[in-house]
């Protein structure tokens, strides 16, 4: 029970950007930083929300400003339903008032919210206490999804890999390869880093032009430690897509490099994945990449400089 | 040590569903919301109970409802505690009591379980103090409940993965072949997506009528990037065990596909999967999917429609 | 670089239960419940504890004793030290104390461990005040000590897979197999499950008694969906090292079936493992397990009934 | 589309390590206690940080005291913002203050950041309140970032694996094999626990003396169950890249034997990783393992000291 035979040129059409794609576009469809550069449309605004990804996924200015500002407004609605109270529903037994009733609420409002209550301010009669009830109800509730939210942004796994900024085509083995470069910038490791480097490109069949996929195999696709940095190479022999290309043909079928890497953060074990692509313009021909390493200092460390990880030299 | 060879028409019979189901059934197995229509019958009540299950499954209107009663409840058990304490329990030194001694006892509970705590009402006295005790102590466990329940129910990996409301047959490299389609409508990326496509019927074996399995292998069980969308296809090629079937005898066999697509969202870095099936019913033959891209606007970025999903023309 | 043919004998020798197991020990080594029946010797006691393992294993029951006699205690060692402060270091101003310093100390402490303070009773003095910051620091560690505790004990995987309480021996394809059956007991679905059987002997070499260990092959080792029941398959072909053993040539090698299952569950996209073990004395032999379906009522929904999980019938 | 064959000396030269390290180094790579001895530079300050990984990985007494120095700091912070607001911004309407106006200003700042709140002490006019406004917002905040740390401190799957001081060179089934013992030292069980072991010499190619790395087939590399302890076993044949090496020459080419140890944490169902080295000089040749069990009690059950883990005896 074998899947049938295919036409090699339709091998990995379909890698999750849909089956046809026979419309052309002038843009690559995964930008070096990772994102993709796609649009879905056809979803009503309110299904393609995913409040939880968007409350991860912003900055922690805007999450932090975020919060401040939803504290700010259940105070003042609060203060609203206390003023809505009456006049003799907040008491201040031993203390001047401000003179303002609204920031009198306001300030009642978050000794309640944040379950201060140093009761300079307090409550009196049934309405205000019920709304007190409610208020620390509410309080409660949302003290619970910040604790929640806080926690699960600062522990979201993020990998920092930097990778080089060009891919290159460089000598490998009698033959040419074609080659980047990766490393971790944090201090933390990765182990059991997998690649998956995908080829795509726009080919002309009949009247219809459009993007096929191809999965280019590596020299090696799994390192055990990720501790200094990884040269991935894929080597262009005869059975490879690439094979005979050169820069002007890539750049005529509009190919791009889709790179996904995966391991496990040692210290929290838990799976990280990156992603990045290269486009045809952002390939070096006929260049090797400069050695990383540093002389080993009095210590005899080994260490490598990162900054070096995009330079390369004539090969 | 091989596994012995095996009747064709028993492979794949043992799924999970049992080993024997020779009892006629009417209803599908699998609903298109990937609920299972299935009775585990035999356990007592508490057995069967996954607390947290349950509180993680439900709509989030009821789980705050939940919380509100509970809140409420202990809220009055407490009160009631501090009633039977006797008059002199909870003092109102510098403000009047609501006149109902139940709302004062509330309200003085409220104030302590949520730890606001102003001190216009106090409790005076070793019974009224110690049951003081004993509410912060619940109030610290309930609160760290609730905390870690919103927290859980927040971050639960939902993948929202929509389907095409049918399968169809369709011409496919010469041949035909079972296709449906799948689309991402969260924001969120998913990768590494891998699809297995199960196929059950009744098969007629001497006076027994029982339900097999076959697992049906796919042109590609795998995508490495979910970005746009997913045709999904079982080529009916000799070796199938569709070959040769036609929209009758799936009917007659009341035949269903069943679908389970596992990925990893990539904001998260956790695991996600969806189940759905298609029954015979939901077949449609001799169509074909149109395309769900968009033409690419100024921008030249690639789009898709995701209502166009379930859309077909005849092939 | 292939490893060395070895003789069969000692084929998976070692599984984890160390090398050489010469020594005879009449105990099983996996209880029927999952737990093992070894003991690590020779770890000074600090190094074996692990308390986030433990106060994740005990019961709720205990659990919740511990934190109140840990809220108690902490409560207790504060109120002395606010003792110490003096006698006026606590100032009652508008209500009466109970008369027993220590319990107006005791009851000062909660109020201020839980933050409530409702201001009745308030430190006076330098002392009493960096005690309250003490004690509000402590009092926020241990809330977030509890309350990641109580969510982690509320969210840990736990599957509630039950066993058939025999294994049996029962024809099979024209031959025999030894078999068990599971089924799951929680609502919540598992799926991707996946089992290994082990068997282990003890064997006879020159002088020394040695426990080996055999992997068993199964019928099938996944099933996809864990819906209703699984019925675990090992056929004894002429390869299987189980042929040719009867009910008394087990018992006298002191036979034992170790089972893992492993699952993901649903719910919660987390995986799951259960194990169990049957020794000799529970293999049934010449039995077959009885059907666990019942008739589909009306609305033709499939459904069993788990007490029969562990029902047989004469082969 | 097979990867082109390449010269074995070559094979998995690049693990992650770097493709070429040319340059020598005395150090070894990876410690006895699975820290890497590498050096990764060129990185500026604030990218190498990774504030999560580092306060999960201090010890516990450093995570405390800068906890205590936070809460500290903030509060000295917030106290000097009160004594801004003037001296009527904080009144003592029933007790004496402290005398010391930032020791006020301090312990009412305590009092509020907790949510204590006894009101002894409490603000006035519209700047003291709005200060407190902003404190109870940080006080949220800060609080919720606390717990969320402790939890990931405590919950962080570590796994407690002692690793034998040495490896050794025994005979092995006619040959000769490196060995090396490993133990559980915690209550909690692992399963499925795979092992890597890899092994680094420096060699010479024309001028250039570089590290490769060699993966060492081992004879079983994954047990089902880690439960009492295992000896990791690379038989030392023709095909092994270990063939006909002797203490010397493994010492002057600089070899070292890294070791991944992988495994599923029972409790938790979480992954754990665990790396060791051993060098050249911790190789112990022409030993072999004394056996760790100890003869069974009256009780019969299996029992090891893991105190021998290291203990050899002349083969």
């Amino acid at each position: 029970m074998t899947a049938p035979t295919r036409d090699p040129a339709e091998q990995d059409r379909d890698l999750g950007f849909g089956s046809v794609v026979s419309r052309e576009s002038r843009q690559r469809l995964l930008n070096h930083d990772g994102s993709f550069n796609v649009r879905r449309g056809g979803l009503r605004l309110l299904e393609s929300l995913s409040p939880y990804h968007q409350l991860l996924g912003m900055s922690w200015g805007a999450f932090l400003g975020l919060l401040a500002a939803v504290y700010l407004v259940i105070n003042c609605l609060f203060a609203l339903g206390y003023l809505a109270c009456g006049p003799g529903a907040l008491v201040h037994p031993l203390t001047e008032a401000t003179g303002i009733r609204f920031l009198d609420a306001f300030f009642f409002s978050v000794q309640t919210f944040a379950t201060i209550g140093y009761g300079s301010i307090h409550p009196v009669g049934i309405a205000a206490n019920l709304l007190v009830t409610l208020e620390s109800l509410v309080g409660l509730v949302m003290i619970a999804l910040a604790t929640g939210l806080m926690f699960a942004r600062f522990s979201m796994p993020r990998a920092r890999i930097r990778f080089s900024r060009h891919a290159i085509v460089a000598p490998f083995q009698g033959g040419t390869a074609l080659m980047f470069r990766a490393a971790n910038e944090r201090r933390s490791e990765l182990v059991g880093v997998e690649c998956e480097l995908l080829y795509s490109r726009f080919e002309v069949k009949g009247a219809a032009r459009q993007r096929n996929f191809y999965r280019l195999p590596l020299e090696r696709d799994r390192v055990t430690f990720f501790t200094l940095s990884w040269t991935v190479v894929h080597p262009i022999i005869p059975t490879s897509p690439l094979y005979g290309e050169t820069a002007e043909s890539l750049a005529a079928s509009q190919a791009e490099f889709l790179v996904l890497l995966k391991g496990t953060d040692d210290t929290l074990s838990q799976g990280v994945m990156i992603r990045t692509s290269y486009t045809a313009e952002e390939l070096r021909w006929g260049k090797r990449f400069v050695s990383l390493f540093n002389p080993p200092g009095a210590d005899g460390i080994l260490g490598i400089d990162i900054r070096r990880l995009s330079d390369t030299e004539p090969a």
